[in-house]
């Protein structure tokens, strides 16, 4: 039996582009001499959907989507991921489904049962669980069809009560199929190899996993599709961060494939530059601003850019003022150059001496101060903004995950842009970055790697004036953010108590700022914005 | 048997505050001769807590909390609300707990089952679903205790499968108890006491129901806590939008009260006032500082944050350009003498100039537009969070959800703000609260009332240049927005069909601003922010 993978990138809510695309490919398939062919979970509509699913009219053009694929679907078997209604009268609406199309009709479908709801994933708003474990017959073949998170019943802070898999294995499968949309972040490649491993051993069956592929905005689906042997080895490995196409033939004897090594950094690179492709791609834009400071956060993300969308479409707007150094200035002007990108000069002297004047009033007899570094930082927004409004180019933001953790950052200032690229990558991280970017030649100018960092919006102002070094904040930040672990476990760890305690309240105290800041490319298992809901108005120190 | 109604505001995550709160609330019941009090769903957390649940030492914390209180729980049984570990070993960790406490201890839990996890609420990220349905006895009576959404299976959008009462009904309650967090909304203290009368008249029971008042940053929770005899009818009714704490005593034979004719825009005005007063209260703000335009939403605003702050504490400021007309600033200057709150004006002609000599060299030969426009509201707003950073005074949004809706606002500009008061409230609903703040006298001048809105950007604007008149504007808004009306639905009920396309167009393609916006007090049954969550990547059109 031959089963096709397709691993696809989809646009949510283009259902008729997403549909064509699955044509398209069932019709590669049935040329192939494929029996079945596997698309990704919710494929129709795109995988997140959102409140989307709350539209009727929105489940009404996916039901109508599925018969048309279904209409192609002779000489061929596909199963196609999309949200069916719930055809009872009691429970939630719709169903997470895998439709079984064969005959030039809807054959089957298999609902999901696990329904991941915590951070990133909201399922339960819209789904209710599947209660029939049955397997489908396929020419002959009894598969195990589950979608996603169905196959990870062991989680890393609660175990679901069954394992759907082991429920189905009473109908006495030959294979496992799962069509998935699941997200990158750090580690993810490993730990779902062996969440697949672990499966396939256990029920000692292949198993033809099916992931999406694509960047809906802040969520970056890295593909990295396989097919493992009884003995839970990889046999099939579709590509990572694209489109990819492969015919997997059961009658085979496959070697094993060995598992690549894989370096953290430049995954992150990857995901971070598929991220920025597939956004602007998806949205139909062309061309990118971004305030160039001659610092790493905006040279590493001129650079990110530069590779994503082409040199040619960064324009690096250059914003001194009278506290910028002029090695700042010069080291952005050497930046542009190295990467080929346009950049323009515009000194924010004039337009802050404005505003200062415009506050002389309320604010005589007051000093220098927050506010003053805040006008600077808001000053240069504007002037990108307008610069994005009237040329089109989409603004970019630069700040990096240590900044946005602790409120070291100006909302409405430097906090702007439709997309955030460093927002979940840490300041340790972001220099990494810088050196990988460099690795066969100098890309970002060494005098920007080496540099201390600082914001520049006041005399021999310094980072570390106001926080500790960055590896020890990272730290901090990686065990508090990432890892939910109670200060004191962190102060036990070896941290310095005070410092502690003086970080883990400026996190808790700038949520209101993150309530606001742009989407963030997600790398990290937990990112700020939709994966994690704290409230703004609350005592939590 | 007497039985206390402890309807409290709480404080999300001041465990401390929250649990000194409640064991007051125990002494002055057994002072009043009570054998019970019943307090509001996770009342030792504040609701709702969101991700700090994820944090064990809050969990920890909130254990130990349960503990101190029980031990003042001598001669008294209290019924509290916390989120509680799961003892099992899969499953979600927590549950959604009523604390039975009583001879100084915890002396029994009883768990939440249906998990509302649609629209604001987000349950089933965090808890378990309860599967024991008992009766609690309490000095001889059989308590159906159950918590909030449990006396909900019945939905708008769909049934739950199961009704809990039904399966408690079948262990004899002789009364029923229900601790809850029921957030305002237009039209929803009508409907909650549909849903409590049905319950109470289904199983011939009387109906004890505690909700917690106060605010969480958008949502406003209204109290209005009540006791039902068992035939529906309300026979002790608390306050709304207000702390109330009232003894019932099941032996009294009590007359129904009639049920009060309540005025929406009234409401809607105490929904906001409390909004905003709690708002304040809780973050330990004093002062706000608002954009005062002339024009009938900043005028609304100012009124209402002087009625719940106080004139002086709220500060406006006039910031002219060329484009406003010169009735304008004096309607603003008339606002601001009517309300007494202090004002200052800073016109913005000069820096908007320099903006423009600053860009001068990029926007050679291009004519003014969207970018001039957007550079005043971008300006404005540096002015007011400059005024914001440097005096404490906090920055107010002002946008309505009739612009908020089609993304007639600048991001950046008059989008921001710590809380967006009118957000949630369409143009045609501010008119009505305009109209209703001047019920006994004039304090908006009647000349903001009646001229033709403009965001006064460019010469002559009109809000109707770009936009449908607002009746209309918010009569398609309402059945897109709040009630998911398919676009062919609402064109079949009457609406042009050019129109409807144009609204929906800027509805849809406006997301990535509402991303950024602030957050917004909820008072209609959709409010954009936290209830609605839609893909910013995506052809949905």
């Amino acid at each position: 039996m031959n089963i096709a993978l397709a691993q696809l990138n989809y646009i949510i809510a283009d259902i008729e582009g997403n549909s064509e695309k699955i044509i398209s490919n069932i019709n590669k398939a049935r040329s192939a001499g494929a029996d079945l062919v596997v698309f990704s979970e919710l494929a129709v509509s795109g995988y997140p959907p959102d409140d989307l699913l709350d539209y009727p009219h929105f489940i009404d053009q996916c039901r109508l989507a599925i018969d048309k694929i279904a209409s192609h679907c002779n000489g061929i078997t596909a199963i196609v991921g999309c949200p069916m209604e719930n055809p009872e009268e009691t429970g939630r609406r719709l169903y997470n489904t895998a439709c079984i199309l064969s005959e030039g009709r809807l054959s089957g479908v298999v609902y999901k049962t696990l329904l991941p709801t915590y951070d990133v994933f909201n399922e339960s708003r819209y789904f209710e669980v599947n209660d029939i474990f049955k397997t489908v017959e396929i020419k002959g073949r009894r598969m195990a069809v589950t979608i996603c998170e169905d196959l990870w019943h062991e989680m890393d802070r609660f175990d679901y009560q069954d394992n759907p898999l082991a429920l189905i294995a009473k109908d006495a499968p030959d294979i496992i199929i799962n069509l998935s949309a699941s997200p990158f972040n750090q580690g993810k490649m490993q730990e779902r190899m062996e969440v697949l491993q672990k499966q396939s051993k256990a029920f000692q069956l292949p198993l033809v996993y099916v992931n999406q592929v694509g960047v809906n905005t802040d969520l970056i689906f890295d593909g990295s599709s396989v097919v493992l042997n009884r003995d839970g080895q990889t046999i099939v490995q579709l590509s990572s961060f694209k489109e990819d196409f492969v015919i997997y033939d059961t009658a085979n004897i496959y070697e094993p494939l060995a598992n690549t090594e894989t370096n953290n950094i430049a995954q992150i690179y990857d995901a971070l530059v598929f991220g920025i492709r597939d956004y602007f791609g998806k949205m139909g834009f062309k061309k990118a601003v971004l305030g160039s400071s001659g610092g790493i956060d905006s040279a590493v993300v001129q650079a990110l850019l530069s590779d994503a969308i082409g040199s040619a479409n960064v324009l690096a707007i250059l914003m001194p003022s009278q506290y910028s150094s002029e090695g700042s200035v010069e080291d952005a002007k050497r930046l542009s150059e190295l990467l080929g990108n346009p950049y323009e000069i515009i000194p924010i002297a004039d337009v802050f001496k404005t505003f200062e004047q415009g506050l002389s009033g309320l604010f005589a007899g007051m000093s220098f101060g927050l506010a003053e570094e805040n006008i600077q930082a808001r000053s240069r927004a504007v002037y990108l903004m307008a610069i994005s409004n009237k040329l089109g180019n989409i603004l970019i933001n630069t700040s990096n995950k240590s900044e946005m953790s602790v409120g070291y950052s100006t909302l409405y200032g430097d906090m702007c842009g439709s997309l955030s690229v460093l927002g979940d990558v840490f300041k340790t991280e972001v220099y990494q970055l810088a050196e990988y970017i460099n690795r066969s030649g100098e890309r970002i100018p060494e005098a920007i790697l080496h540099k201390a960092p600082s914001a520049e919006l006041r005399p021999d102002q310094k980072d570390s004036d106001s926080l500790p070094e960055y590896p020890v904040l990272d730290a901090i930040l990686r065990a508090y953010v990432e890892d939910q672990v109670d200060p004191e476990h962190i102060i036990a760890s070896g941290q310095d108590r005070a410092v502690v305690e003086k970080v883990i309240k400026l996190v808790n105290n700038s949520e209101y700022k993150r309530f606001q800041a742009p989407p963030i490319l997600r790398v990290s298992k937990k990112a700020f914005g939709r994966g994690r809901v704290m409230p703004l108005v609350s005592k939590w120190r």
